[in-house]
This record gives structure tokens, sequence and C-alpha cells, in this order.
């Protein structure tokens, strides 16, 4: 039987810090036919929130070093202000949108990082995604946007990546859907380097993702993003996607970006 | 044939600003058997952040003026910081719940406040609440957790009271559940005389609250609270009970507290 298609698709911060740039964007989503998750960061505006509320922020490896203040700086920016604005907005868009965080309906359960030699806090692991409570609300014609924003289900929020967010929901939800996953960013997709928009790697596979690697040829701040997608795919995710949000159409529709490729 | 009873219960800052009184009052919400909704509030939360923010708050009416900053505080704190803390709290106990604003799936409509004669900014007044949202959540064996928040299906979204948005719920839920309605606040119950908490009002009818209002003898701070309380009574919610959180069992079992009659 032929699955049905999900599209998931990641936004980052340096859309959502911009509100042309948003509503573009919001616009392509709406656009999207079918079942459809956006799944959102907004790191930036976590940062300038803690900033005037003066809790120093740390980062380790890309990631945010997240004790017990910065846990309501994100919580209170990334599942109430960012994910509602974007709500409304989609739904101003006859897009009929929910916005969820993991403890929503036990949506994404996950445990609290340890022992990675680096204590980030309050960070959440993916343990599981709540597919039967997704499928309901897809099947009610809703499109989910979710915060990056998880629980332990003993009352402990957590703050987990949205790449990892999206690429967790992306590898459960594949073996009923035909699941779509689009990872957009700044760039116009994997670059051989960094310096030249042009250099745009079309496909890659796992071989030479491994092998570009090992030669330090791929951009520090990319790889987490590019295991996630080499994830994705080896679970069975039907396409992996990268590229401009301001693409989004085009992106998803596979004329420009770096598909990501299984094999 | 027998509606199914659902109980809605609004609790106020007083208890979410304290930690042990908020579990205490989370384990006897999770021990409600059936369906059931909380709002919360979340003024003091919201009140302390726009200080640290070094947002100025006006409140006129014992209603905050919303200015655009304001806004975004109060989508933070009640949509993200309090909403998500609640949620997670509740799945902790294996109350399978799920928090919402009113933008999500578009469960409470509103409009912006205008020609009050007070510009209020960004608040909303209840034009629409989705039943059959709202319905099929409950059916999902979830506990929905409503954030003061609404929008106005353009794009804005609007700080709407807690106790209007219960009474709002309540209201257009009744015609599909027996609808138990319970307000707690820091007061055991309507009180004759503010300054002694043995004056509570056992039961109170529409002609005894309209006297004792024109008489100046109802605390000015508790008539939204009892404006809306009427409304739903009046318009067939089963039964509307006011009193202490700390004691919603007994509250809700009609032992305790104030309860407001039809006729």
């Amino acid at each position: 039987m032929k699955k049905e298609t999900l599209h998931i698709i990641k936004v980052g911060g340096n859309i959502i810090d911009d509100d042309a740039k948003l509503d573009a964007f919001l616009h392509a989503f709406t656009a999207l036919q079918g079942k459809k998750i956006l799944v959102h960061g907004g790191g930036k505006l976590a940062t300038s929130m803690a900033d005037r509320l003066q809790i120093p922020q740390q980062m380790v490896n890309g990631r945010r070093i997240t004790d017990k203040e910065t846990l309501q700086v994100v919580t209170m920016v990334y599942a109430g202000l960012i994910n509602k604005t974007i709500v409304a907005r989609l739904q101003a868009r006859s897009c009929h949108a929910i916005g969820l965080s993991g403890a929503d309906g036990n949506v994404i359960l996950a445990h609290k990082r340890e022992g990675s030699g680096t204590d980030y806090g309050f960070a959440g692991d993916v343990d599981e995604v709540n597919r039967q409570l997704i499928s309901t609300l897809l099947d009610q014609g809703l499109s989910i946007v979710m915060a990056p924003i998880t629980h332990d289900a003993r009352g402990q929020l957590l703050n987990t990546n949205a790449d990892t967010i999206a690429q967790e929901m992306a590898t459960a939800l594949c073996t009923h859907y035909d699941v779509r996953l689009v990872f957009t960013f700044e760039k116009k997709g994997v670059l051989m380097d960094i310096a030249d928009e042009r250099s745009v790697i079309a496909r890659i596979g796992p071989d030479a993702y491994t092998r570009l690697k090992a030669e330090q040829r791929i951009f520090a701040g990319m790889i987490p993003k590019l295991d996630n997608a080499f994830k994705a795919i080896a679970a069975g995710v039907s396409a992996v996607l990268l590229g401009r949000a301001e693409e989004l159409e085009k992106l998803v529709a596979g004329e420009t970006g770096t598909v990501i490729t299984a094999s």
C-alpha cells in the first residue's frame, strides 16, 4: 500500500528573527500540500532574551549549556513566544496549526544527557516519539508546530536540539508515512567550500560524507545537522533535503539544495 | 441522554507561584475522575518577568494594559513557562495533559477589545470556542491545560483574562457535557466580609448578587470573577463553584466554598 506523504520541515533562527522572511517562509509552508510538521529552533532569540535577563550563556560544540534559569528562558522563548507566533500566523493563512512541546501529550519523551564528559545541564536526548497522537492530530487536518523542548515524564522539561527533533520525528514516523525531511538553514545546501555559495554538493551519500569528514572538509557547524540527516535516511526516511528556507518550494521538489542519499 | 461530566478548573497565580502548593493542586487535579480542563493564569509571574525586562506594567480595573512588549512577556510566561511546567508535572503524575493557547488549533478565537473608553492594547474578548477539537482531544484521554492567550485568526495573539476563558469554555461546552466549573482563588469562597474568612456565602443567586453589588458589599476585585460565574450558570453550566485551590477535592464535591445558583 502506498504510504501517505508527510513533510517535516526544520526552520532555524535566521528566518524566525526576520519578520518578512518568516512570513515568506510560512506562506511557502502553507502552500505545501498534505500532512506536515514544522520544527523550529530559535537560539538567537533565546540568547538575546537571556542577555536582557542577565543570564550568562555558555555554548559547547554549538550546544547550549542549559542551567535552570536558561531552561526557563528557552521554555518561554521556544514553547511560548516563537511557537505561538508561528501558530497564529499560520492560522491567519488558514493553515490549521497546533503548537506543541514534547511534554504536550507526551509527544517527545527524552532523558537528561549524562556522561558525555560535558555537563550540558537540562539538555534532553530523545527516547520516544508518540506516533499515535501525532497521527491523530494530523488526521484532524492539523499541521503540527514543534518547539524544541522535551520532557522526561518525571516532571522535568529538557532543552533538545531542533535538528535532532526533526530527525527523531521523521525516523519514528517513516514506518507509517512517506516522510520527506527538509533541513532549512542559511546556505543553499552542503557546500564543498564554506565561502562559496556556488559549491553546493547536489547529492551526497554516507561514504562520501565519512570521507569528507575525515578530511576535515565539512564545516564543523554542519556536522550535527548532517549526522541527523544521515541517521534519518538510514532509518528509512524517503527523502532528506538541505537548503535555504527562502527556496522551500524548489527545495521540496528537489530542484535546489543538497539531497542526502542512503548509499 | 445523560451527558458526560467535564470539570473545568481555573487556577490562579497564588498557586502557580508556589511550588509546593502547585504540586498539591496538580495532585488533586489528577485525582479528579473523567474529562477535565485546567485553565491557568500567571499574572504575578508575568509582572515579575516584565520587571526584570524593564517593561513598565499598567493595570486598569485589575486588567493589564497589554502593549506590544507586554504581549511578548505574557505569551512567553503563560503559553511557554507556566503552561509547559504544568503539563510536564501532570505527565509525571500520569495525567495525560496537553497544553494549548487559543491560537493552537484555533481553540479560542477572539477580537481585540475596542471602544471601552480604555485602550487595553492587545487584550482579547472571546468570540468562539472550538468545541469540536476540544472534544476530539478529550476523547483521546487528554486533559487540556489552557493558557490565557487567544488569537484573532488574522495573525495577532491576544491577552485574555483566564477567568473569562474558563467561563467561555464552560458556556460553549455545556450543550455537550455536564460541565462543572470551579474558580479557585485565595479565599475560602465569596465572603460577606473580606476581612473574615468565616463569612463565606455558601450559596448565592443572581438576585442576591445584584443587590449586594448595588450595596457595594462585594469586594471590587471579585466582581469580574463573579460576573463570569453568573454568566456561566445562566448559560446552562451545571455547577459553578468558587473557593480555595488547596481544597479542590471538597470544593468539587460542594462541601466547601461558594455555590453559584441560577435563580
